[in-house]
């Protein structure tokens, strides 16, 4: 990855902005940036921050238990270890590098944080700016190397569903198909799941976060299965539907359904195009089935470093595609007390269409 | 779990603090509290916000997602589902429970949401207020309940432990054993991990939080795995050093000097004992042999619906031990080029001295 390019931009941008310097706390921001792939234990544990200085070399702020990786994995960092806490080395660190401007990631600091920060920073005439999706921005757009790891996730994870998927029969519930899942995954290569694999039978199903139980899966009944894994650090995101069994005529109209509400999004989506749009074209097919209470969620989402980011492709929103996006598009209906139904690809976003990077196989098209 | 009772206490305090009510927003807390499991993908993406006023029913807001899972989790709580965002349902919401203040959980609230919050909710008069450990401070401490899910959590740890220890021979690489682990984890009955199992063999293990790689287990070398499981919403947490092969002199060495700081921290544990004297008392040990440096952590840390919880046993905190709170006792030594070594236990804190929830075995005590 060529970190020094994404640095030089978001230095142009910084400088733009007329602030010296950006503390970078979203692990994946910080990934993009400098490379150091170390783990959070949620937002309350980091494994280490990144300034980048508005010129001049970025310093990633971590604590002992982290010195080696981040050394190993950062050379483009100065590594620098803090004993006393992140502030304490922020309030030596900052005069040193002439940051009287510190900009923050508002939507990635706690409060409590972003506080005690401006409490003790500004003491010294430290001047403190909260900012928002500075680097998410530019992570909207992929450049050839992360298309290319992004389709080998997808590649990947379809390799572990038709793996599962052929031998379906011999897992009798939910938990055993997602435990199956996830270790296959990480069998095969994944660093782990993008999230926690969602195994969903017959009536599960209308919960579109369902939790894998202890449940037999239905015979004849809708199974949903919605997983995902990381590959060098890149996620993939799909969710299959299908019937151990025979389906049933209801089953069958709504899977329909729900494809065709799934090809008329994918249709809309190239640059350009607004998400609300994109949102529209397949929520349309639903509403006019007279489901359209049934498709509470948005259409898709973004997918990277991590497997949900910007854009939304929401009812909400007025933003618009751009070529290199690599977006979800995924449609659904859930009806308490029968199942749910929800399909989902990943597509690269192009000038005039879009790139499906999944395999429509044809079992989709029942 | 009495709920009702935890609801009437933490009630209670929020009258103490003259507020009208408190939004939570931290997963286990929401938990602790309701009942409701629902699984946040990180911080920016909630599923549920509990709002408990100072007197009267507690609602459980949330999204179409997760309405099912709500009402069959948490029939204590009335679920509200927002389509529009929290905080549109907050502005209806409060003036309807006679809610003027409104307190949040500042150490789980970005920055970000917390700006909003305020912009939003205030323009009415209504006064936002910042907490900090409300609720964390009630779960330090256990109740029978508790303490009985977390010594199954601790046992069904050290099942997983023993099954992989009698077949470590048969495992080439770190991510081989950590997957057999995880795995063995699941087929049992836990939830998942309560952290990404750490298996760190030779010089990786001079890395406190390695993660597994590909490269072979070290014939002869040390070989440092610490790992938990979530059973029934409870942690469990245990690190265990061994030497597959023959140990050499220096190992020996090492090892009987962080087992001698373990069980100098566990004579220290006890009720009204400071946490910074229980980490004194293990690092001592290690300091008097010379290795001071290479002990950068502190010696532990509570575990309950968290893995990492309040009481932190920090050398720079003044705060004491309490009956019935639940910690970790873990001190280590880490030695760039060589590896380290760490030995971790979880204890009951009694009035009279700390109940060792671990089986010691005698390979401990090498």
């Amino acid at each position: 990855m060529d970190y020094q390019k994404r640095i030089a931009k978001l230095q142009e941008k910084l400088r733009r902005k007329k602030v010296d310097g950006l503390l970078v706390t979203k692990p994946e921001n910080r990934r993009y940036l400098c490379g150091y792939r170390g783990g959070d234990h949620g937002i309350n544990e980091t494994s280490g921050m990144l300034l980048v200085p508005a010129s001049g070399k970025v310093h990633l702020l971590t604590d002992f238990r982290f010195k080696l990786q981040a050394e190993q994995e950062s050379p483009g960092a100065e590594v620098v270890i803090y004993k006393k806490g992140v502030l304490r080395l922020l309030g030596q660190l900052l005069p040193d590098l002439a940051v009287t401007s510190l900009a923050f990631e508002s939507n990635y600091t706690l409060h409590s944080f972003a506080d005690r920060m401006t409490t003790t920073l500004t003491k010294n005439g430290m001047k403190i700016v909260p900012t928002d999706g500075l680097v998410e921005t530019m992570r909207e757009i992929k450049d050839e190397e992360e298309i290319s790891l992004i389709r080998s996730a997808v590649r990947l994870n379809e390799e572990v569903f038709a793996e599962i998927h052929s031998t379906l029969a011999d897992f009798p519930t939910e938990i055993d198909i997602a435990l199956a899942i996830e270790t296959s995954m990480r069998r095969k290569g994944a660093e782990r799941p993008s999230f926690d694999t969602i195994v969903a039978s017959g009536k599960n199903g209308a919960l579109p976060h369902a939790v894998p139980g202890s449940s037999p899966v239905e015979k004849d009944g809708s199974l949903t299965i919605d997983m995902g894994l990381i590959l060098d650090g890149y996620c993939s995101d799909m969710t299959r539907n299908l019937v151990v069994g025979k389906p049933s005529k209801r089953y069958l109209e709504l899977h329909r359904l729900v494809r065709k509400a799934q090809l008329a999004g994918i249709a809309a989506v190239r640059a350009g195009v607004r998400v609300c749009d994109a949102d529209k074209a397949a929520r349309d097919v639903i509403v006019d089935a007279g489901y359209g209470s049934y498709f509470g969620h948005s259409l898709g989402h973004g997918v990277g470093l991590a497997v949900h980011e910007e854009p939304r492709l929401s009812s909400r929103s007025n933003k618009k595609l751009k070529a290199d996006m690599i977006v979800t598009v995924e449609p659904g209906i859930y009806i308490p007390g029968w199942g749910g139904i929800r399909l989902e690809n990943m597509f690269v976003v192009r000038e005039d269409g879009c790139e499906n990077l999944n395999n429509d196989s044809t079992w989709l098209d029942i």
